[in-house]
């Protein structure tokens, strides 16, 4: 029997070994609280784990994973069991669960399974808030022990510390990007006429990004750097930026500058790791891969990829919608112009890729946008 | 001895769940990791735990914490057990250091520290990247066994996730706030005059706050409202922003809608729970407690306490810098001003906090801004 107890142990001190190693590696919440779950199973040898999350909306308990049941099991956080242990926020160990008032015998009759014994422990978060609550249900021999409840424990707070993690992460990185979109809208308050540029290019650089192949990381810098693309516009004066005529040399010249003004600002920005290349994709969208761009006179390769496909999707926005001094040109029209533009003023892939996806969309046939 | 190794497990099973528990409680990461150090040293029993972390900078291992010892070690991450485990990622027990030739003396004399034997392991990060080691040395009785492997391999384990997650979470932080301040930045670079208004305003209110014992959550939402709070002005044109003389009333109405805008577009932000409130803190910057404000007019405590306190900076920061239309007023005059415009135009206490603020750091004497 301590034979036994000592070797319980050593087998829950791997699987904890085993769930600490999967939250350092394991980015995705629901495949890493699956994760706790089955492992929890393992060493419990239980028949299943169900983490139930708190709904404050509805005031319910729900399977956020639920071993065994393909459907959601939800309802009223102040029945069964598991409502009792979120209220108290205490574990509690029942070896029979039948002999308990608690048990909301409708879910077995929903689910078709039939719970003989429990383990249930509340999931408290970092501010001592009750999040849920860790079940187990059926221990396979004899029945759960004092140690049992101490390992499920455990797992409950490794959960408590998982969920509000990915919690906190998610919603500053939702802080930051609605941070971005308001600044984008803000920018293009400016000239009504140029309102929602910046979102097309977004949307049209992601989608020649996704026909290119292109990784997910770099889609996401991509995805900043169309959105922030003319944010140095900011410092360039109404005057010109309104302005319905025809610039002259010294205010084409002002206008032009306001790369090098993304370039600054963005500078400035502490993107995170794989983010770090927005203001350098951002401030290229006016390069040619010919070298006679703007502002540094980029040729070919030096220019980032980042910089090239926004590049492609800025003119064809710019192209297809109205502007102070011009109608739009025809969608057949703009796609053409930059199929001529390939090699000199574009990259060929990118060109390419925003030509597929049209023809792939219905919009233009492949026959009226041929290539040489 | 199976007793007793039963009784080893089940103390170290309590002791993870303190650690985890501590983790899901400790925000502060020093702390945090001093825990998990001592906490290892008591459950294994030996004389000292270290954590080293790695600066790829300077190629190093470094003491982040160490037991016992007032003073940072620091070493190249090429000697000792240590950089060993680090370059090899693999846990080292050494019953024996003396007889280990890879065993650095050099740390010994320095500290007069005795190393007997020793357990080190490597933290692996999410990426499989290795950021350090975690060092116990001198196990008290007998000396180390797989069992104490395992369970350093859990601790190092917690600690990789738990510095990953608090270097992911500030320097989320840290982008979001380059953000806000480029973002500030480049609203004031469309005006030299007022350049660095927003900062100055910033750094008064928090001084405002401070002086009135506001708590650390509402002070750092003041912070952001303050950044914030003139960011609606990106939707007034330059033809009334930087008009040198008296604006007509037309013009009047129109600059003082940027409030409104900074609203609108601060209330599109998903600020982060507590910092809910900045929309709110930062467009009530023209209200004033007698109702006669805008734009709501709302009255005494109808106003937030960050609105009353950015009203003050913000008059303050105004009055004093030069404008297109006036010369600088002084200090005094200026405190004056707002003493004056006590329970009509600003709350008593944010300006008496100011007034106190600039008494104590020696910038006007108290008899010069008398109170009724």
């Amino acid at each position: 029997m301590l034979f036994n107890n000592g070797n319980i142990e050593s087998v829950q001190l791997k699987s904890l070994l085993r769930i600490t190693r999967a939250i350092s590696h394991v980015r995705d919440l629901h495949s890493l609280i699956t994760l706790l779950a089955s492992e929890t199973s393992k060493v419990l040898d239980v028949e299943r784990s169900t983490v139930f999350l708190y709904s404050s909306k509805t005031d319910e308990l729900w399977s956020y994973v639920a071993e065994g049941e393909s459907e959601e099991i939800r309802f009223s956080a102040s029945r069964g069991i598991a409502g009792s242990v979120f209220r108290n926020e205490k574990t509690l160990l029942l070896h029979d669960v039948s002999k308990d008032q608690r048990f909301n015998k409708t879910i077995d009759k929903t689910t078709g399974f039939i719970t003989r014994n429990m383990l249930t422990a509340p999931i408290i978060n970092s501010s001592g808030v009750c999040i849920g609550v860790f079940q187990v249900i059926n221990k396979k021999e004899d029945n759960f022990t004092a140690k049992d409840a101490e390992f499920l424990e455990i797992v409950s707070s490794e959960t408590a510390v998982t969920i509000e993690n990915v919690r906190l992460l998610e919603s500053r990185k939702r802080m930051f990007e609605s941070l971005i979109k308001a600044l984008t809208v803000s920018i293009e308050a400016r000239d009504p006429l140029t309102a929602g540029h910046s979102f097309d290019v977004t949307f049209l650089s992601g989608k020649i990004a996704e026909y290119m192949n292109i990784d997910s990381d770099t889609r996401e810098t991509i995805y900043y750097a169309a959105l922030l693309h003319d944010y140095g516009k900011i410092a360039v004066p109404d005057s010109i930026l309104k302005k319905p005529g025809t610039l002259s040399d010294d205010e084409t010249a002002i206008l032009r500058k306001h790369v090098q003004h993304t370039k600054i600002i963005l500078s400035s920005i502490e993107f995170e790791g794989k983010l770090d290349q927005v203001p350098v994709f951002a401030s290229q969208h006016h390069e040619r891969v010919d070298g006679k761009g703007y502002p540094d006179g980029l040729k070919g390769d030096e220019i980032s990829i980042g910089g090239k496909i926004i590049a492609v999707a800025d003119v064809f926005e710019a192209l297809t919608a109205k502007r102070h001094y011009r109608e739009p040109y025809s969608m057949k029209k703009t796609l053409n112009l930059l199929i001529s533009g390939i090699d000199t003023q574009f990259d060929r892939k990118a060109v390419l890729a925003l030509r597929d996806y049209f023809i792939d969309i219905g919009k233009v046939k492949w026959e009226e946008v041929p290539i040489d």
